[in-house]
């Protein structure tokens, strides 16, 4: 492996989607992502989506890449070998991700008594420290409110925990800006975040807050209508659905010129006063305008649609599900270097997507699969914690660790 | 100032959502990053949400605590002034992030053939460098396709821009990842990254392609529902919803012991001989679950239900809109930290969010309001850029350079 964070070791102790997607983005960054579990695994060792042989697509989507250490936390013989782990030397070391949310042995005040230089980062529900989720956060901040058809009361909850993935990325942020510090001037940093405050945060460096508070008015659903300038779908001949953006004034003139609306623009002009250039007036007029756009949609099939809005430079998008994506768009497989078909066993033979970036100094890796839970107890106890195989046999002889692997091997042979 | 970031310097030529929050989350953590624009103001400046003012409660939010320098970049005079704030010297400047994808002049061939060790971290729609927008990139890899109503055939895009959110994290990550390695072994970096990839990637960590890919089916919408194990909407007594969770097998118990639902769970699983204790029996039958549950709901106006669940320690939400969670919500306003009530010029007094994260070795900072267009033209252009009173005001007198304050200064004069 030789990418961008080569030679961090970072310890990771987690659940579900964000600090494992954090884990999950500086692995494929290059650093050492050391995953503890428990010896039956984690809460989310089997979360949906699972394969009929109970393995979790999930889990294996998020764990791609890391070395993974099976240990007894209710052990205090566990206990002292994760410590062992998360303070163990080295310059690039002494990084903890973690929403485990452990008072005690595990926090950062009791750890960093132990490595004074340590960097961890705690991603808790809210700021209090309880327990929250995506499905949670969301409604509470009026996000579903905000979502759905036009006129519906009916709130509509997102599908992509988008706010697991946001504290993903700021779990990174965290982490890497605490390190930066640390080698410049030698201190430890224990970091707080909440998945409330993310999500609180960003809505307010939206706008919404602001918007709502100088309003006293909550944002009306508009379908999949672009807010506040002109974007919308449309159906073609076929019955398939496409999505248009006429955000910019660019975009918009582009969509009028490949629709050939430019008369009936203009005699909605003159009608109303109302100036098309003004991108509010586009979303206000919206529905005006997609009834003199949409005859155009429902007079061609998708595939035509496609080739005059492409040659034409307008951004545009089908909607499909992510079966039809993966047959139809090339970004979604072999020929997007970001993919690499790989087998990850237990789950079968699909496109694997590595890191998004692209760096001048390093060659694109290859994404590696997910670790069998365990796969690395040995390992790491050896080259990360010190212990000899004496130590190491007996703490899998007490069942202090285990190796999945190992035991299937027992339980065959 | 005194972040985690601090000392470090970042120029941003950006619009819109990604990489303006990029900048925005850098900034809110100390560095000093400088957003230039177009004189008139870039493609974002009047986003919507807008007041009645006309200004954009979008840019301010996202452009909180930046300086702005307002600069005529089709005139060659333009164009060599911000090369040269990019390439200004300093061990912590020389980063350079961007999304306007600008061939020739301002990409990084250019830029790093002035200063070698530059980092620039460039944000395109797709990895052909084409425009996509949040908007484009979520029906094409069908998360629409899963929202929204079980049974309903109409895709819900959603009214968070969910992508955009989380480019921002990775033009971040990225960026501190780049710098850290070059502080290292001093060698530059350009980093190109498509909106379409990091989708495309998400949706694969998240299981969803493995998911797709092996079983040939598209995941159906579940509504409200949580996806995999259990969790559900309810509407109270008083016709106010609530979101309940019962993933975890603790969170489930705990649900079914506060509804009073044993009995019924019970004769649920002696009649079906499904567990209940499997998450992804919880999903299937969720239908029967809720049914069993949602009678308690009724029975309860929200408070009550509220202060029962909080007693229990289940992990619930209300569903509300923004301006009920401005209402209601303590941790939307000054009770939490995070927020400082502000007045930012044109759009009113409201909380307003700074960085969510919390650092043992910093005090928490007080979040700073957005800059006026070009509000920092003149000492950028002199601590920056190194140019003198003369050279500055000659700028302004050929209209090169811009500053709205003091173009409303003179017309006021």
């Amino acid at each position: 492996m030789s990418g961008i964070l080569n030679g961090m070791r970072v310890i990771e102790g987690s659940a579900f989607v964000a600090v494992p997607l954090a884990g999950l983005t500086l692995a494929q960054m290059g650093a050492e992502v050391i995953r503890f579990d428990r010896l039956e695994g984690g809460l989310d060792a089997t979360r949906w989506p699972v394969a009929p042989s109970g393995r979790s697509h999930f889990w294996a989507g998020l764990n791609k890449g890391k070395k993974s250490v099976a240990i007894d936390m209710r052990a205090p013989e566990g206990r002292e070998l994760i410590t062992r782990l998360i303070t163990a030397p080295g310059e690039d070391a002494g990084l903890f991700i973690t929403n485990l949310a452990v008072k005690g042995w595990l926090d950062h005040e009791t750890l960093s008594g132990i490595r004074p230089d340590l960097v961890s980062v705690t991603l808790t529900g809210d700021r209090h420290g309880r327990p929250q989720v995506d499905y949670t956060v969301n409604p509470a901040l009026g996000i579903p409110d905000m979502t759905g058809p036009e006129g519906s009361d009916a709130p509509v909850a997102h599908a992509l925990p988008a706010w697991d993935v946001a504290a993903g990325g700021h779990v990174v942020n965290a982490l890497l800006a605490a390190e930066r510090h640390r080698l410049r001037h030698g201190a430890g940093q224990g970091v707080t975040l909440a998945l409330k405050d993310i999500a609180a945060a960003t809505i307010g460096h939206l706008g919404m807050i602001g918007e709502a508070a100088t309003t006293g008015r909550a944002r009306a659903k508009c379908g999949n209508a672009l807010y506040g300038a002109y974007g919308q779908d449309f159906l073609c001949a076929d019955g398939k659905r496409v999505m248009v953006i006429g955000l910019t004034e660019r975009q918009w003139q582009g969509l009028v010129k490949v629709t050939g609306t430019q008369e009936a623009m203009e005699r909605l002009f003159r009608s109303t006063g109302q100036n098309l250039s003004d991108e509010g007036v586009r979303f206000r007029m919206r529905h005006d305008l997609t009834g003199i756009l949409a005859p155009w949609f429902a007079a061609r099939p998708r595939g035509m649609v496609a080739k005059a809005l492409d040659a034409a430079g307008v951004t545009w998008a089908p909607f499909r599900n992510v079966v039809e994506a993966l047959a139809e768009d090339p970004d979604l497989g072999p020929d997007n270097p970001m993919f690499s078909v790989l087998d990850q066993p237990g789950l079968g033979r699909f496109p694997v997507p590595g890191n998004p970036a692209r760096y001048t100094g390093f060659a694109r890796e290859t994404p590696a699969i997910a670790p069998e839970l365990g796969a690395h107890t040995e390992s790491v106890l050896s080259e990360v914690g010190g212990l000899d195989a004496t130590e190491i046999q007996g703490l899998f002889d007490r069942g202090i660790v285990g190796d999945t692997t190992r035991m299937r091997c027992r339980s065959a042979a």
